[in-house]
C-alpha cells in the first residue's frame, strides 16, 4: 500500500518545494505521512465543494494548485470558511498537498499547458524571477487574427461564464504569445519586452491593463483575460498523468492509485449578462 | 472670463480634497490657476485619446475621476505614456483636475450615481473608512431575481465589452443591494456585514471572489462585477450638471462655460468571446 | 443540551475578547459553534497529552490559557506538533477555546489567582498596558523574611520541578509584592516603581534579572521566579467555577455540564540537580 | 610596560571583532590605548560589584564576555546602573573589553569550554550563522543515562543556586550532546537536526522549550539549562591562558602583566525552593 | 551647599523634559546626583575644549545647548571624540546637562532670545510642532532694507567666521521676520505661511534654500542663514540668569552659585575667503 | 538633423545611468526622443530663471547636474515651482537631460574637475560607494599653507556671495587634499582614512563639521567648504566639451550642434556680512 509520505516524495520530485516564490505556502496542508493513500483527486481550488466532492469519491488525497492557507491561520474554527475546510479535510481523513508557484514554473507545468491550448511552438520562459522560469512565450505556427486567437484559445479551456476578455482590434495579426496562467498583472512590462504580440493571462484589473495599453500606445502587445480558473485547470491532466508516470516508476509492485479530476467549476462566476462579441454585440 | 482659479474653487466645494483617502493622489494636476477656463471636459480616466478629444474640442479643462500620476514620476519625457499624457496636457493648455476618492464619499457622488442606477432606495453608508462614507447599501422597491436585477443593472450602465458578470444563482431573489463603484474587493466583509443580498461593485480577482463566496458558504451577499469604468462613468452626468450649477450661483454675471462629456469608452476590453448568459449558454 | 455557542458567550462574558493584547490570539481555536458541549477540561497548555487526555476524559471542550497558534499556521499535517495537535482536537471533535491575556487582565483572574496564593491584601493593578490593569501588587499581613516568604509561596503553588528561584537575601524582609503571572521581564519598572519589596513573576533570563539587580543595587525590588505554568495554573480553578456558574446563570432548565482541570504537569522540566536552599547547600 | 594598545591587538587576534554576530557590540568599551597595563582582571559580566573587585585589585582591565553597553545609552550620570558602571570604569582608571559572540565562535572559545565540561569528543560546529560556527556538537566516550550526564554536568561546572533544570526521563541513555553556552532557544531545530541526544544551554523560557519538546514528541533531544552564566564562566580560564600566552610571545622583554578571575558569582539567583531531584523529591 | 539633584530641579522647572521633541536626548548626560554644585559653565556645544574650559574654572557643572550623545554609544573608550569626551567628564568630576529643543520652545528660550537679537516685536510661535510651539515669528518697529537688516543682525550677534549669508535683494524692504534658531531648513513652509519678509535660520544647504527660493519664485520670504552656533549663543546668558534667579528662589540660606559662559567659539570655521558683501566686492 | 534621441545616446556614453547612485533620478525629464536638437544649454541647477534663459537662447535641450524631479511629483500644474518649471519646459520645448551622481563618479567627472581646480596630481577614488568611485583624492605639488590654499581654490572658482569658509588653522601646512563636490558631510570618515590634510567639499552643516573637527582632535584633515554650486559648475566646460566631441565622433555628416555654458549663478546666496579673512577680520 502507498503511503502519504510515498506521494508527497512524488510529488515533491516533479514540483520542487524551492522553487517556489518566496511569498509562496506549497507543500502538505493536512494529513499524516503514514497514512495510506489509494485514491488521488486533483482541483485548481480546495473549495468547500471541492472538498465534498473528494470525500464522495472516497479520496485520500487531495491535490489543488491553489494554497488553503496563503495567509497564516491562528484557528481552525468551522466560524470561518478556512477553518470550516480544514475541518473537512481532517476529519474526513484527506490528506491536501498544493503544488502552486512550483507547478507554475515547472516544465512541464501550468505555464507550459497554457502554452500547448494556444498551440504555441519555440516556447521559451517569459522571465525569471528569484531564480526560476515564469510565464511563457512562443510563437503560433501563422499569424491569426486577434479574433480568431481568441476564438481557438477559446475552445481549448475549459468554459468559465465570463468567457475571454480581449483588449486590441478583433482584426489585428498575431503571431508571438506570451503566456501566464493565473494572475499575471505585474508582467506587461515582460510581456512587452518578450516582443509579443498578445498577452494572455487573468485577473485583469482596470489600470495595470488600461496602463499597460497606454503605454503600448493602444499597439502591441494586446491583451487577452482567459480566466484565472481556466487557464489553471489546463495543468490538472498533465499533472494526474506525471504523478501516475512517477508513482508507477518508484512504485513497489502490487500498489495502485487510483486517480480523479475534479468536474466542478470553482470560477466564482456563474453567469453574464452583455459580454460584446468582436462585432461588438452583446 | 472665468479662471481656472474660480473651477477648482467650484470643484473642491463639490469634492473637498481632505476628504480623499490618504493614499490617493487629487486635485490640479496641470495648468496654471490664472488661465482662462470657458470649455470643460469630463472622462473617467485621462488617456491619450480622452486628452485628444479634449484637444480636439478646444477644452480648457479636463476633469477626470481617476488620477493621472497617482504614483509619483521623475519624469515626463514622451517615453513613458504618462509622460507624453502630462505633456500633452501641457502643451495644448489643458488642465487636469482629478476628483478621486472625494467623489467617491461625495454626496451625490460616483456610489450614489451606482445606487441610482440599481434603483436603491433607504440609501446609508457602506461603511465609513478614514472617517468618510465609502459605498453604499440600500433597498430594492421590491424583491427581484438575481438575473432580472443584472438584466436590469445592465440596462442603466454604458455598455462595456466584458459585461456583468454574476456569482450566484440566477433565479435568487434579491433585494438589499449595496454598492461601491470601481475596485471593491477588499469591502467583502462590509458587504456581509450590511446584510446585503448582492453586492455590486468591479475589478473583482479570483481569490477576494472565491474567498466570499466560500465565507458565504453560496449563500448571500451574491456578487456582481459590473465592470470600472462602467460604474464610476455614471457619475459624469451628475458632476458635469453640479459644477455647471456651483459656476453659476458662484459666477460673475457675463461669464458662461461650455462642458462636455466624453463620448470615449476608456474600459481597456474589446471584445468578449464565450460569456455565458443566465442560462449558460455563451 | 448546551452547544458550544452557549458556552463560547459564557466564556467571553468572563474574558471578553477585546481586553486581550493585542499580539495575542485569543477565542476559539477549533470547533463547530453548533456541536453539543457536555464536558469541559481545562489546562494550562494544549500539548498532545493535554489533547489526549481530554479525548480519554470524553471532553467536548478544551479551555486552555496559553494560544495554541499564537503564530499562524499555513498547515495542520501532522508533521508539526502544532499540526498534530490541531489534527487530534479535529478528529476527535473537541473544541478548543484559548482565554490568555484576556484572563490575565480579568478581576478575579489570573493574577488575582497569584496575588491570593501568595497571601496579599490591598491589591491594585500593576501596570495599566493597552488599557488593561496588567499584573497585581499588594501587601503581605505582616513582614516576613524573603525565605519564609519563598517557602510559603511554593507551599501554594503546583510543585513544578524546576521549583523557585529567588534573587535577594534569604534574611531580608518582605510586606509589599508585585505579581505577574507568567513571563514577566518586561515589567521590572513597573515593579520598582509600584514600591514591591519583591517582584514574583517568571520566565527569567539572565540579562533582564541581572540589569534589574544592578538598577536596584542589589536592594528591593528583589525577585522570584516562581514558574510559568506554576503561577497560571492557579487560575484553572477559579475559571472552573465561574464558568460553570455563569452556564447554570444562563442557562435553560435540564442542561448539565461536567467540567474537569487537567492533572498534567506541562511545565517541561522533569528534574533538577543542585539547587540550592537559602542555606546555600544544594 | 605594555600598554592597552598591546593588550587590545592581542586580544583581537584571538577574539577577532569582525566574526562577533552583526546585533552584538564587542571591543573596547573604557579606556585610552596609551594607558599601561598591568593587571588584568576576567569576568562574565561587568557588574557594578565585578568592577569593584577589579578596582579592589588594582586591575587596570577588566575583560569580559558580556556587553556592557549592547543597548546604546544617551548619558553615564549615576542614575542608571549602566550610567554608575561606565563611571566607576572611567573614574577608577579600569578599561573595559568585551569579547562576547566573537568568543562564543572562537576554537577554543565558550562553546568548546563547554563541550569539554560535558566530556566530549569528536566535536563540530552545531549551526553555521552568518559564517560563523555557532555552538558545538559531540559524543560521549561511551552512552550515560540523562540524569547520569546531569550530575556530571553539575560536578564540572561552577555552582549557581538555580541549579541544573532537565527536561527528559532521568533513566534515557544519552551520548550525542550539543551545547550553546549562554541563551539558546533559538538553536532547537539545529539541535534537533544535529541527531543530538540532549541539548545543552541555557535561559529557557516555557514555551520555547515546551514546543520543542513537543516537535520532540516527548523524545530525542531532551533539554538541560545549566544556568547563563555557569555555561559561560567556564571560558574565563582558557581566555586568561590565551592571553597571557599571546601577550608573552608578542610581547617586549621585561613586560609583565598580572591575570586574575572573578571570584563573584553574578548570576542573579541566591536560592531556590522546592527544586526536584530526579526522583521527584524536592 | 547644592547637589546637583538641587540644580537639576531648577533645570527641569525652566527647561521641562517633557517639552522637548520625540527624536531629542536632553537631561543629564554626566555625573551624580548628590555630588555638590559650587560653578556652573554654560556653553552651546559640550566640545572637549569647552569641556577643558569648564575644569579649568574648576566648574561642576556643563550646561550646554546641545547634546553630547544624540546617537547612543556603545563605547567611551578614548579612541572617539565621544568617548573622550565622556571620559573627561568623569575623570574631571564634571556633570553635564543638556538643555536642546526643550530650551528652543521655552519661553523665554532660544528662538526668544534670537527674536530680541533681531529687534522683534509682536513675537508669536512660528509653528507648533509635536505640541511645543517652535521658531518665532514678529515685526520690526519699522521696514529696513534686507541689507540693514543684515548689517544690524550681524552687531546684535557674537562674531563667527562665516558671517551671515542672505538670500534675496540687498535693498528689499523688510518687515515681519520669522526665526529658528540653529538647523531650520524643514520650516521654510511655516516660515512662508507665515507671512514673513525674511526667515532669519541656519545651517542652511543649498537644494532646500535653492527650493524654497523658487517657491517663492524669488520673492518674500527671503533667507538669512546667521550661523548655528551664533544664532544659539545668544541663549546663553539668559539662560544663566534665569538659572540663578531659580536657584536663589529655591535655595537654602547660605548656598551661593558661581556662572560663567563659555568664551570659546565652538562655530567650527575658522576663516572665511572671499565673501562678497552686499554690493557685490569680496 | 541630430534628434534627441542621438544626445541622449551620447550622453548616456559619458554618463551611463546604471553607475548613478540608487536614489539618484537620472536621464531624460522632459521632451520627445524624436524632436529636433541643434541647440544644448548646460546648467548646474534646472531653475525657473536657467529655464528661461535656455528658452531665450533657442536652446531645444537643457543639461543640468541636479534633478529637477528627485522626489516624485504627482502634479506639474504651476502652482507649485517644480511645476512650473515642468510646464515652461515642455511649454518651450525644451528638453530637459539630468546626469547628477553618474557625473560625479566619472572620469572625468565633477570631482575631477575639482581636483584639477585644486591643482591636485596622483589623483585616485576618495572612496567606493554602491561600486562607484566617489570623490578623489590627491596631492598638491608641494606644500602650501592652508589659507594660501584656499586662496588659490577661490581664484579657480566661479565666485559666489557665500565664499570660501575654512575650518583649520590658516597656517597649517598642507598637501594632500581630498575633494568630493556638492554636499560630502556623510564621507568625513573617508576623508580621514585617506590621510587627506584637507577636505574640500560644501554644503556643512555645524554637528557634522565639528564632530568631524573633534574626531581629527583638532589636526588633520582640515575642512574646506567650497560651495555647492561653484565646486559643481567646475563640470559644466568639460561636459560641454566631451558632448561636442561624442556628437562630432558619432555624428552624421552636416550635423552641427550649438552649446552654451549658463552665466546664471544659481548659488542662492546674493551677498554676506562679516565673514572673517584669514586674519579674523570681516
Amino acid at each position: 500500500m502507498l503511503t502519504l509520505a510515498d506521494v508527497v516524495r512524488a510529488l515533491e520530485g516533479l514540483y520542487p518545494p524551492e522553487t517556489a516564490q518566496s511569498w509562496d505556502q506549497v507543500g502538505l496542508v493536512s494529513g499524516d505521512l503514514e497514512q495510506p493513500v489509494s485514491r488521488i483527486h486533483f482541483a485548481v481550488d480546495p473549495t468547500l465543494a471541492v472538498i465534498e466532492e473528494a470525500r464522495a469519491l472516497g479520496a485520500d488525497l487531495l491535490v489543488t494548485h491553489h494554497p488553503l492557507l496563503l495567509r497564516g491561520v491562528h484557528s481552525v474554527a468551522t466560524t470561518t470558511a478556512k477553518g470550516a475546510s480544514v475541518t473537512s479535510l481532517v476529519v474526513n481523513d484527506i490528506a491536501l498537498y498544493v503544488a502552486h508557484t512550483n507547478a507554475d514554473v515547472a516544465s512541464p507545468g501550468v505555464n507550459d499547458a497554457l502554452a500547448d491550448a494556444c498551440g504555441l511552438g519555440a516556447v521559451e520562459p517569459l522571465a525569471v524571477v528569484e531564480g526560476q522560469p515564469l510565464g511563457r512565450v512562443g510563437m503560433l505556427p501563422a499569424p491569426v487574427s486577434l479574433s480568431a486567437f481568441a476564438q481557438s484559445l477559446y475552445a481549448a479551456l475549459p468554459r468559465a461564464a465570463g468567457g475571454i476578455r480581449v483588449a486590441g482590434p478583433a482584426e489585428a495579426s498575431v503571431q508571438r504569445v506570451a503566456v501566464m496562467g493565473g494572475a499575471g498583472d505585474d508582467m506587461f512590462g515582460a510581456a512587452r519586452a518578450s516582443g509579443a504580440d498578445v498577452y494572455v493571462t487573468a485577473d485583469l484589473r482596470h489600470h495595470p491593463v488600461l496602463e499597460a495599453r497606454e503605454e503600448s500606445r493602444g499597439g502591441t502587445p494586446y491583451v487577452v483575460d482567459a480566466g484565472h480558473w481556466a487557464t489553471e485547470s489546463l495543468w490538472l491532466a498533465g499533472a494526474e498523468q506525471l504523478l501516475r508516470d512517477a508513482l508507477a516508476a518508484g512504485g513497489r509492485a502490487g500498489t495502485t492509485v487510483d486517480t480523479h479530476i475534479s468536474t466542478l467549476r470553482t470560477d466564482p462566476w456563474e453567469f453574464a449578462v452583455g459580454a460584446e462579441s468582436p462585432g461588438g454585440t452583446p
